[in-house]
């Protein structure tokens, strides 16, 4: 029950000399095309794959917090309630008593403005650094926007933060390139706060020592599964500590604070949007796409006959295809403005935006194609993928333009200007 | 955030020359006993590392429903009632209202025996085959005890029953071998059930049409934890809905019905066992071993810096670890009879015949190492494992001996028949 059944049926296969488990001999040629789609081959329909069954109940599943634009406007605050009660009891966030404050390591001169290196401790026997750069204008009477920066998979605060690195030690990036994203900010006036991700730079394990560049979060996201919890949920609640004392900072403007999510770090973005209302605003910079809808139609078999997986277990939520799907959490998030950066299907847009037109802010939500998607011509405009794609076939109907993956700071930064500046001229 | 990070920032690299996110170069040379167990290398032994923090959490994990060997024996009915019942919520099975009852498809004869094929309806939209061997001497005058086998991984329901086709149009194995478990036991006048695990054999998918001889889990466990299931959650309610069946057969010895486990068929084996105070008695045919400590202990990476996985996500049950390890479910299946044919700890067994003792039933938990282990002296004798081992050294710790791996029968039927004829005297 417990040997690693590769690992066991080689050793049983190469000692004992058992037959092969295969009964029926593979056919001459096997060809994916035929298997694209989970069908019965019985006259009553009925699936014997367990495959084909599990598909069927995916098929039925319909999420009890989607958005409909029927919805009655009144009953959006309701909807949106219903929403932030189910994003907290999927992510199991443990109570937050007796947490020590976080504690400044060290801080280093930039042109223009500071870093500071903090530590937080939001779990006993732990210390999770995090980056703020703090522009020269802010000051506690003079309290700036705070942006606060979520990275992408692989990606460190360092690198958002163009530094080189963790200890601060060595001089920073001359010209940091797009996915600066904090670094641009700062360079804005507005403080930038910088998370890594749950093992992820600092909070890495023995990958970095043995030379690899990527990061595992295998074993992580599974013992925290196993233990009832998930990677999102643990790396959202390091992240919720962080944000909890940025709002008590004095060089902060409470009413300003935004988030901003890059590729992976739109999880967590997602997640801290719908527990926290008082978040004035949010980037979300990757594609949108609904996750569940992916899962169903990527039916797809390669050569040896596997099907594509959704993604690793890292974004495995037990329960969060049962709730809601990706557009249904940012259409929550309305009237509180949204930008999104890099493209995905106009029918998930159009969705979001009548969200947005029932909370009263039609103009509180932006989003941008990708410029090889920017003629509408080039997309796709059906209501429903079909099954049996392929990872690059879902791509190409989910607009998705992989080469083109990066920080958007010339969308986001006038958009986010803009967003301030009619901010200021109200208050 | 949707797209699978490696593709992307192959990628990413490949198209837009970034540099490589590791900040820190790696060492002239990484060694991994270095790395074995996880360590803080600051002053006030707070981790930095995700992995660390989580390393933390699991050593301080004690599960709800450890049995102990202190316990009040007065007190041992309701603790097993607790195991039962922690069991219950995590299995998550569905109400079993409206389910058609099993159809027999298809009986050919076989020497001494017949073999029936039958469907189960466990959900809307599936048919689950499985397998019923009847001895010549059953009958509704003279029903017999009913051996109820479930398979190891990659096994099928006809390599256990000795066949060659799922329809049952070819010849059956002229001499079967060690495996064939349900052949072994109908010869002794048996009635014996078999299942395929969801996945397996006709249960499969594309994987066999694309000639390989193993199955995919991958995707079907993912879907299920996703939709708040777990593959084993699933196939130990198929296997539920069979067994419900099976003790409404007029040919069954509703009083001697045993549940027989082959590898990963142990996992479904304990959790029928569990929820079902009527069995009698179990053959948990694999070696038992701590899955909580195994994960806890196998911390050395390997040369990439990688730690061990301890197994795919279809042995992945959210909250699992968190209520009880394996010996634990095996002591609260006491006093029904239970042998263990290969092996694991003493220690293991020495607390799982605790509980038999407690239970007021000491003969009927037998266990067996493997000949390999058999000398004292050859195993073994701490109270915990140390950190730090690598899948080789676990198993080495555990005493497993993956080349020995088959079922037992040579030790299984005398101990059967033995309890049996005790049994009927007794009657």
């Amino acid at each position: 029950m417990t040997i690693q059944p590769a690992v066991f049926f080689s050793l049983l296969l190469a000692s004992l000399s058992l037959p092969s488990f295969s009964l029926t001999p593979p056919s001459e040629k096997f060809r994916a095309a035929d298997w694209a789609v989970l069908h019965s081959s019985r006259s009553d329909q009925r699936h014997v794959s367990s495959r084909g069954i599990v598909q069927t109940m995916l098929e039925k599943l319909r999420p009890a917090c989607e958005f409909s634009p029927d919805m009655a406007p009144k009953d959006f605050p309701a909807w949106r309630e219903k929403v932030r009660k189910a994003m907290q009891q999927l992510m199991k966030f443990p109570p937050q008593a007796d947490i020590p404050a976080p504690v400044l390591v060290k801080t280093v001169p930039r042109e223009h403005y500071r870093v500071e290196k903090w530590e937080a401790y939001p779990f006993p026997g732990a210390a999770v650094p995090f980056l703020v750069l703090l522009p020269d204008n802010a000051s506690d009477k003079n309290p700036v926007p705070v942006l606060f920066c979520i990275p992408g998979s692989d990606q460190t605060k360092e690198e958002l933060a163009g530094e080189t690195s963790p200890d601060l030690d060595q001089p920073s990036v001359q010209q940091p390139g797009n996915n600066a994203m904090a670094f641009h900010y700062v360079r804005q006036g507005w403080a930038a706060i910088v998370v890594d991700n749950a093992g992820t730079g600092e909070e890495g394990d023995a990958e970095h020592a043995a030379g690899r560049s990527s990061h595992d979060y295998e074993n992580l996201a599974r013992f925290l599964l196993e233990m009832d919890w998930s990677w999102l949920g643990y790396t959202s609640y390091a992240d919720q500590c962080i944000l909890d004392w940025v709002k008590t900072r004095p060089w902060a403007q409470k009413n300003h604070i935004i988030l901003s999510g890059f590729s992976l770090g739109t999880e967590p973005m997602m997640v801290l949007g719908s527990l926290n209302p008082d978040i004035f605003a949010f980037v979300y910079n990757d594609f949108l796409c609904r996750t569940l809808e992916r899962a169903k139609t990527m039916t797809m078999p390669n050569g040896r006959g596997v099907r594509s997986a959704p993604n690793s277990i890292r974004h495995l939520i037990p329960g969060f295809w049962k709730q809601f799907d990706f557009p249904d959490i940012v259409a929550a998030l309305a009237p509180r403005p949204v930008i999104c950066t890099e493209g995905g299907l106009d029918r998930d847009f159009q969705l979001i935006s009548a969200a947005y037109r029932m909370a009263g802010a039609p103009d509180h939500f932006q989003y941008h194609h990708q410029p090889r998607f920017a003629d509408p011509a080039q997309r796709w405009h059906g209501s429903q993928l079909p099954a049996g794609l392929d990872r690059d076939a879902f791509f190409r109907f989910a607009n998705v333009d992989p080469r083109n993956h990066f920080f958007k700071k010339d969308l986001v930064i006038p958009w986010l200007k803009t967003l301030l500046d009619k901010s200021d001229n109200k208050n």
